[in-house]
């Protein structure tokens, strides 16, 4: 095994983005860079009320998202953007994921050619 | 937006799987499918002993991973090596993995091609 110290440890996957609740929310914002609605992102990203609030919190202190929240038809409204520096390191963390994507692919390409070796198709 | 209810939720990103130092074990397990030492793993991964120790429970009781004790040169050895099922089921996460990062591409491609309508290069 030529593999060297820390190949697989992937110090770039963001512990911040890399959480699967907050992975669905940026996903759904850098995907609508206008913003989105507290209730439409939380259907989005199929999450209760009080899971999205607590995750939310988490990415606004971190500087990835902003909440705003405002009135419509005397209702209270939060609309949810991601931020140009939440964008950078989401964009930075995807290309970490990119990497074990290409990791898992190498290995799985291997096996399939050991296979072959092994079980040569008849002539 | 037409965007539907649970789009964005990936359902199938596995929490077992998916944190961090998991998926750095896994992803070395899947590539090096005959298994590899305690020590060398967590060489690879980057991980602490109690680390490694506490996530290899966890995938072992998952069915994901079997870590072998035995003694090499009079001394404990432990082989780790990712299960049948678990290299099913690892497959089965990169494929939403995968559909993280096409969504994600997808997005960056939509507000790229905006930038442009808004900033026509000049003739």
């Amino acid at each position: 095994m030529s593999e060297s110290k820390g190949r697989f440890a992937y110090d770039g996957l963001d512990r911040v983005i890399h959480e699967k609740a907050r992975l669905s929310i940026l996903t759904s914002l850098v995907s609508n860079p206008k913003g989105i609605a507290f209730n439409h992102l939380k259907s989005l990203c199929g999450l209760t009320d009080g899971n999205l609030s607590r995750h939310l919190q988490i990415l606004e202190a971190a500087g990835l998202v902003s909440n705003t929240k405002s009135f419509v038809d005397n209702r209270p409204h939060t609309l949810c953007k991601i931020t140009a520096d939440g964008r950078k390191r989401y964009l930075k963390y995807l290309a970490v994921l990119e990497q074990v994507i290409g990791d898992a692919t190498k290995a799985a390409k291997r096996e399939l050619s050991t296979t072959k070796r092994q079980n040569p198709l008849p002539v």
